[in-house]
């Protein structure tokens, strides 16, 4: 497998956060010579909230999160295996989150509907939970909360990723003087990654003192335009999970019972950062990507058609492939804005290059110049802006190009 | 460029239709050393349909026609280049339809609006129509209505098509003593195919006697389960342009003045069956495809469900390229069901391979035979049936897999 042109060249280093623990270990799941199995450890009165896939064909781990968080009550532990999706495996699939979720609870000490559950992989297999499921009281009783184990976690949930994605912010609600709140995330691509709520998995942790229900609130107006608005390939996955942990173990800041409470605006601003993070680390690991793209659509009716308009781009077959091959190709933007099904001025659009305007008012800009945009093209990290030219509706989108790289992980993935 | 596996090793016999001719010439617009204008002259009485991409950033070309159908007159001329699209071209690419149009109508001698025109190939770079319009006077004059005449048309068209696409249909409303009507069609792909509307340039000619508003009717309601239940990438073209000519000189056939007439829906069945044979050619040219692939989708809640989940299918990257590696993947037709929103049984669902079942009631069928499915991928056309078990709506797609040969093409296409 080729590394991502974008792979830091080193991890980075994640604070503990109190009240949570890791253990990983290499269950045999489907990978040789890897970890593909991931427990967290979560103390007790920690709070969850969660968004999930929108497919009609969720997995079995997908379907009980939503049925936990449906329910109201706390997390005390998350399960989450690669290898293997557990999705569209029928009964056995829902035997299978069953099995694991108890022995999960008797591994940690608690309640089944306090494990959370996520999978990723083959989609389509049975997955045999009963033979890593005596894995888990080792687990329990091995799980650190140090660097290495933040780490160990985000490298245990990869499938085709080239690179662990781990991201950290702290923020001080109330000043200098105050005790502050730390959030760590962490995340895995790379293929059937397309937003219809948070595509791929990810995890985030914080030590913020907040109730369930405004958990929820940050999580669920921040993932709109993070995880929402990247996407690889256009294919949403059946398993998408994004679930955030709170332990509560803060010193010395307030609690956030509701949206309304001081402290809830600046937790979910940091929220909103480090989703934006993972999300586009997410995108900067594309299969077979060789080039980051955004793409600022503004001038549209709302932001939700500036949206629209932005993922009709990225997930534009002959968008990506005209990156690939560095060709500053409008043509196919403007092909892209015209399928988008959002209302769009044809004859006022506007697109630029990385700041180098190419068209205007619906036709090539006096002023192109072409040289300049194709030296332009070769950089690895592409902007393109496009105004639609009808109101003030704008919103960004994160993908990468279609490479030949792309093809050749997904015509033999699965034999 | 590489010949798709499906290219045929003759091209058929197209028989002539009286009121009806054709000139191709090399003209320079884009390419060296080949046919890019195209002009067909249509003797007086030619009545006219159409229907056109519903793209917001429709080509000039694509209003001049909008505005000519709106009015209801007949068809004088058709007028098409390849190698420059005459989209997003502004003013300018507005002033060329108006000169290309005026041109047209001299040398036929008619009006400017019974002149139609469609133009292929680059977005974004101004039509120099002034150049050509001097060649439309010779061309009207040399005008052929031979078999080779209409090859030569259909090969004018083209831009990465790797073999031209005619279609012949004929059909005898009143039994065998009677006259009978001719039916032809030329099309061309073979990339940014995708429908929403016709998809593509397509031409189809008869001797039909049929009036203006019969003819839209039957091109209306055949359009859409033929070039719109087709798609190469998914991406719709700002310049897809379907037309149908009627010379009305067919001898011994009744005239057809409205839907409600006899010989309406013979005429239109005939007209179905030439359009289906269209779209699967212009799939089966699909740009660096391996394989041919027929969605068959039933169970879903209508018609237009059904359509929908079986495009969702044929538009995903992982499909596409799960079946350019042979591999029977299921698991991501699970995806691309999911991902459709349209109602779907996950619990329900029947997958077939080439009438080799893979999956039934949501997980993998018991006798599952892997090495069969496998052996079946290695044709080169595949038949996917899906059942999402909701209800009886049923649809079929006809789409081609997703290769290195598609990146290779549109990687560098404009360059």
């Amino acid at each position: 497998m080729t590394l991502s042109p974008f792979a830091p060249s080193a991890l980075p280093d994640l604070p503990p956060i109190e009240g949570l623990r890791f253990a990983t270990c290499a269950a045999g799941i489907k990978y040789h010579g890897r970890t593909d199995l991931m427990l967290a450890v979560l103390d007790e009165g920690t709070s969850v909230a969660g968004v999930l896939t929108t497919s009609k064909t969720s997995s079995a781990p997908v379907l009980w999160c939503r049925g936990n968080l449906r329910r109201g009550g706390g997390a005390r532990a998350l399960v989450v295996n690669s290898g293997n999706a557990n999705a569209f495996t029928g009964k056995r699939g829902q035997e299978a989150v069953q099995i694991t979720a108890e022995a999960a609870a008797q591994a940690v000490g608690c309640a089944p509907q306090e494990v959370f559950l996520a999978s990723t992989g083959v989609i389509g297999e049975p997955l045999a939970a009963d033979k890593f499921c005596g894995l888990l009281d080792g687990l329990a009783r091995d799980a650190q909360g140090d660097s290495a184990a933040w780490s160990d976690a985000a490298r245990a949930i990869m499938t085709t990723d080239t690179y662990a994605k781990l991201a950290t912010r702290k923020l001080k609600p109330g000043g200098q003087e105050r005790g502050d709140i730390t959030i760590n995330g962490i995340a895995k691509g790379s293929g059937m990654i397309a937003p219809d709520m948070a595509t791929t998995l990810a995890f985030v942790f914080t030590d913020a003192r907040i109730s369930g229900e405004a958990l929820q609130a940050a999580l669920s107006r921040t993932v709109r335009k993070t995880f929402n608005c990247m996407t690889v390939d256009g294919d949403t996955s059946t398993s998408d999970t994004l679930l955030l942990f709170a332990t509560g173990k803060a010193a010395g800041v307030p609690y956030i019972s509701s949206p309304a409470d001081p402290g809830f605006a600046e937790f979910a601003a940091a929220l909103e950062q480090i989703l934006r993070d993972m999300a586009i680390m997410v995108a900067k690991d594309g299969e077979g990507l060789s080039k980051f793209v955004t793409i600022n659509v503004a001038g549209a009716e709302n932001w939700a058609a500036a949206r629209k308009i932005a993922l009709s781009i990225a997930n534009s077959p002959l968008v990506k492939t005209a990156i690939a091959g560095e060709d500053p190709n409008w043509g196919r933007i403007v092909m892209a804005v015209g399928k988008a099904g959002e209302a769009a001025d044809r004859d006022r659009l506007g697109i630029s290059f990385g700041g180098i305007e190419v068209a205007r008012d619906g036709e090539r800009s006096p002023g192109y110049d072409e040289a300049a945009a194709a030296a332009y093209m070769k950089n690895p990290e592409i902007v393109i802006d496009v105004d639609v030219g009808i109101a003030s509706g704008a919103a960004t989108v994160w993908t990468c190009d279609l490479t030949h790289g792309y093809i050749s992980i997904n015509a033999d993935y699965r034999s």
